[in-house]
């Protein structure tokens, strides 16, 4: 008679990033509550579920974690079964942590379902790897949404020893940018960033760190996109294969297939990036 | 006429953690290539393709980089659609980079399928997540399959800044918790181990890195298991939600419902997670 709830990790965007498990628990549910990245061609995988948005972005007003908690714990109680689904992986930058430990404290039985998160996905679908051979053995992973999480982690990195991931950093890339060029990072390190990536509005600007202070960077992605941002040696790897990435070439279903928007400006390299 | 290569992320070892893109590229192969730490169940999800293991582990003799790259190039070159598998997320540590350079350089179309990384995942189906408001606000992603690549960054951080995650790191946990603790990390920082995450013969260990040093972490884990360290506060998550995470009540299929070894010695925590 008690019911169950499930922290999912929704992946990137596209739904064929979804885990079997994942997609297995939203046709089950009974309720869905979800985040603001979470897409609608996600949200279609739990037709018999209620769906609620609780999601959080940015400045806005948003549901305070503990009314999401009490939501969580009350359907749970009344026998439902609750998909809690996340962008990305549910505990990453996600408050998946703080969910568990209330669940935990209720009673409440849960799991967590880990999900493609967009800290490697997003570079990947732009054919850039977190680490590669002679440029990079360490990725460091942040959040652009609060400087006072990013910023003393990345004062303390000395220059060019790993490379930088930030997600949720579309609004702060040039405070991010300018911050590592004060610490010593140098202005020609390669950086890049992933708008809405795996999505069919994504963009992928490549450039360097000294052009993202200069807000050469500027991408015309929604507001409400995520933004992924990557520091590092490893960009060169994307530039190189710039474009190379194709849709299969036969049995791969027509629907399947979508190049995704390019945004560049000069001097920086255009990527065609597709999202399988 | 001319083939294709899917590099795709297997993820951590169950197979209801693969994406759905990557069960596709499965089912439709012609030939998969192998490392070893991809599960059996995972390669019988393409039963039409020809299989080859072309894996390496720790010190023993291996298909070199080149090697591998050439069977990908000639494979696609003979029109055939090939899946490059690897464990976890094929850009993380997985060489994937210079596997898609060399596609490139030979003129053969190519995709990424990114996965879930077990860099993650391990630490989520253990309940800890990688970050939490108030422990950590950031996790750094090293290998500990070689010193030269994780000395260097483990050196240049300063302690307790980041949660830090040691991928293939079972045979160097001990110099790794030395190399912490000599650079003012304190002894009495959480720290886990958890080998195989996902699969059936998953072990978590959690304790101190104080307790890591003094081997106290020993773990009855197969030499062939992956494992995964975790250091930092977000440990403490994982020790509050020991054994808390369930198989779903109802609805969940029969064969889903396995639980994970134990293995710990006092005074750590014994946890038992639930893969779903």
């Amino acid at each position: 008679m008690s019911g169950f709830v499930s922290l999912v990790g929704a992946g990137p965007g596209d739904p064929q990033l979804l885990t079997l498990a994942a997609r297995d628990r939203l046709e089950r549910a009974d309720l869905v509550l979800y985040d603001a990245l979470v897409s609608a061609d996600v949200l279609a995988l739990a037709p018999r579920a209620q769906r609620f948005y609780v999601g959080k972005r940015g400045g806005r007003t948003s549901m305070p974690q503990e009314t999401i908690n009490r939501l969580l714990i009350r359907a749970a109680r009344r026998g439902r079964r609750v998909v809690r689904l996340k962008a990305g992986d549910p505990f990453v930058f996600g408050r998946g942590g703080e969910e568990a430990l209330a669940l935990d404290a209720a009673g409440v039985a849960f799991e967590v379902v880990p999900g493609v998160s967009a800290a490697v996905a997003a570079p990947a679908l732009a054919g850039i790897p977190v680490t590669h051979r002679g440029a990079a053995s360490a990725f460091v992973t942040v959040s652009g949404h609060d400087e006072r999480a990013w910023a003393p982690v990345l004062d303390a990195l000395p220059p060019h020893c790993a490379t930088i991931v930030v997600m949720m950093g579309l609004a702060s890339r040039r405070e991010i940018a300018q911050r590592l060029l004060a610490r010593g990072w140098t202005a020609v390190t390669p950086a890049a960033l992933l708008v809405a990536a795996s999505t069919p509005r994504a963009h992928t600007w490549m450039g360097t760190l000294g052009e993202l202070v200069l807000d050469g960077a500027f991408m015309a992605g929604d507001r409400g996109d995520a933004g992924t941002i990557v520091i590092g040696e490893v960009v060169r790897v994307g530039q190189q294969l710039a474009g190379r990435q194709s849709a299969p070439r036969d049995g791969g279903r027509e629907s399947d297939r979508r190049e995704l928007a390019d945004v560049a400006t000069a001097p920086a390299v255009a990527v065609r990036a597709v999202a399988r």
